[in-house]
């Protein structure tokens, strides 16, 4: 195919299409500055994956007060707490009366859902099913994005900014030089094997459960779908395993002299989740600005990984604001250690939530001691209990 | 030497005459309660032998309200915070502000002083200096220690309960069997570098550093001598340093924009010191009975050690007085347990002190950085000063 290159031009290209691309060409639209997104996943791919489902109160914020939608508030969940189980035991942890702040459970999908919708209704431009991107020029005035649309017509987007949201697999991640760019990453010695599964809820919030066989995380969807976790092994093959087996998996890593008994009923997805912790840093080279998981990825023991992307949106934002409406690009060469602070203090949360919760086969009997006396300090205290709350529902230094 | 052993009896027969054992003594003799503390160590050698420096509020209560001594309110420091200091910044953790508590800095080894000097004062039994101790028939109800007095001349002390509170190298301890015995242990990749130096303190309040080359810690004595510590090999040989690399290692620890500068001074004690993690489960076999460093062994970082004895003692004397003057066995069976859950959260705040502040050679940069975003957010949060300040001063639950 050797069809002329469609240029266009705009102030902010953004590659990535989900939840964090979307925002931000959102508020960027709302302050009046002129963005395109393109996304190489179809608009129905995307809503029909299921990841996570926790927003911290300032993602909803963030949602309902821009003026996306407020359906989060109505068909999503509010949840007051979680329970820490272990030794059989469940601890909950008050977070309106340790903190005065709640989450809300409303899956990352509906996310989607409401911020694609958005986009539309207000003439957004956001292209999806695009292939072949890349990324050029990034160190100069003009960074360019190229790609093929979905007919196959080829188009180059001419900014001022790029913007790489697009996700663990980043290609805007990769055209930050090897030389400039430090990869940090830990790999877990464990996944999560993830279902969903069609039966009411077991519990009215999220258990996080630590047992002698490993983790387990009993999670909701809705009034007939539930989203429920086990700790694994990284190469477990999910499709191997029978219904029986998995509920049964599940049901030990709860079991307790209280007599908790998980709802059953069928599973209809089951899968191995990856599981690791990765930091980019800087987050910034040149024009091209990294957001969300492009920029870092959390395990999901503590549900960071959205919040986290959409705290990256909200100080790219004002960044971009102020650059565009003054010129100054002080926030925007802020930027990358602004969020960096944040995702450590995200990192170290999300590490010591897993750390805490999660069995290693290599831990010595102290080390599982030790995890134990950890959570017993951690609930037997209450400025313990408001740490973790704090960090659960959303730090107010992001 | 076949000289007649001398037998004599009592109710409560102590192993080990450092703090833990002459508080367990001045508690049982005021209440009454028979005993004999016998102590294989001299009183100038347990004297003089320079260990932990930092009291919780309770065991200054306990000294103070059972009416050993109140020198440590007079003579002691009252520390009302701590420093910790990373990325070349000090952040202060207002132990008053935070938890309305403080800690006093009174060495070890005035604590024994006045414990000595009180068991002394009151006619109690404790002998120092023997040799050859056993223990004998701990199941049974005459549980019995034989050993030399200093003379030579052989003695048994027959006794109802025995306790041991015989520090790290317990003899009590490895007369409990292995097969009901669990050694929980854990290694670390380092140890501690102690000086002793005369000079002026370098600061009010305790430093805990963390810095690229490792953790520092900046401590007190009185007004002319000043403890320093520094993380090393384990394997170091601390003979071989000369003052000026000790004071360059330890500044280099400490630099930062603010141009802290370490008050040096002529070293008069060298040494590097062990350093692990150490739990006996139980410390409770028939009528022996664990207390203190015999049971479990800390590492020195957030000065549990001393502190977690006393609780013991605390809890073990409640158990023996309602055991003598009730007849009841119940406090005594549940001493283990009880004792073990304090324990535990003691070990956990010292490996959570200990990692989060030393670094580790196979440490990748994501563990330094996530140590670092640690560190952030705790200093970052109320919440997260409170839990760290609560551990510290000593846990309400003790």
């Amino acid at each position: 195919m050797n069809a002329t290159r469609t240029v266009v031009t705009t102030e902010v290209g953004i590659v990535g299409g989900g939840p964090a691309g979307l925002m931000l060409s959102h508020l960027l639209a709302k302050a009046g500055i002129d963005n395109i997104v393109v996304e190489k996943r179809d608009h129905e791919t995307i809503r029909t994956t299921h990841r996570a489902g926790i927003l911290e109160h300032g993602s909803v914020s963030l949602l309902t007060e821009s003026g996306v939608d407020t359906r989060v508030l109505n068909e999503g969940h509010r949840h007051d707490g979680i329970d820490l189980r272990f030794g059989g035991e469940s601890h909950r942890i008050d977070f309106r009366d340790l903190v005065g702040e709640s989450v809300w459970l409303y899956p990352q999908n509906e996310v989607f859902v409401d911020l694609a919708a958005s986009r539309e209704r207000d003439g957004g431009d956001v292209r999806y099913s695009v292939c072949d991107t890349e990324v050029l020029d990034i160190t100069t005035d003009t960074p360019k994005i190229r790609f093929a649309e979905s007919d196959g017509r080829p188009v180059e987007i001419r900014c001022r900014i790029l913007v790489g949201a697009d996700g663990s697999q980043s290609i805007c991640r990769k055209a930050i030089p090897g030389d400039v760019r430090t990869d940090h990453f830990i790999e877990y010695p464990f996944a999560w094997f993830g279902i969903l599964t069609e039966a009411p809820p077991s519990a009215p919030e999220l258990i996080y459960a630590r047992s002698d066989y490993g983790f387990a995380l009993i999670s909701q969807r809705n009034e007939s779908v539930q989203r429920m976790y086990f700790q694994c092994d990284p190469s477990e093959d999910a499709s191997t395993w029978s219904e029986d087996r998995i509920w049964d998996e599940l049901q030990r890593r709860v079991d307790g002299p209280d007599g908790f008994e998980l709802q059953r009923g069928p599973i209809f997805e089951q899968m191995v989740l990856p599981f690791r912790s990765y930091v980019c840093e800087p987050m910034r080279h040149g024009n091209l600005f990294l957001a969300g998981d492009a920029g870092h990825t959390v395990p999901p023991t503590g549900a960071k990984g959205l919040n986290l992307a959409l705290a990256d949106v909200r100080v790219l934002f004002r960044a971009l604001d102020s650059f565009f409406s003054t010129g100054s690009s002080d926030l925007l060469d802020a930027y990358s250690d602004t969020a960096l602070q944040r995702v450590w203090k995200a990192q170290n949360f999300s590490y010591w939530m897993t750390s805490m919760l999660h069995t290693r086969e290599d831990a010595t009997p102290f080390e599982n001691k030790r995890a134990l006396g950890e959570l017993a300090a951690v609930v037997g205290s209450r400025y313990g209990q408001q740490y973790l709350a704090e960090a659960y529902t959303g730090r107010p230094d992001r």
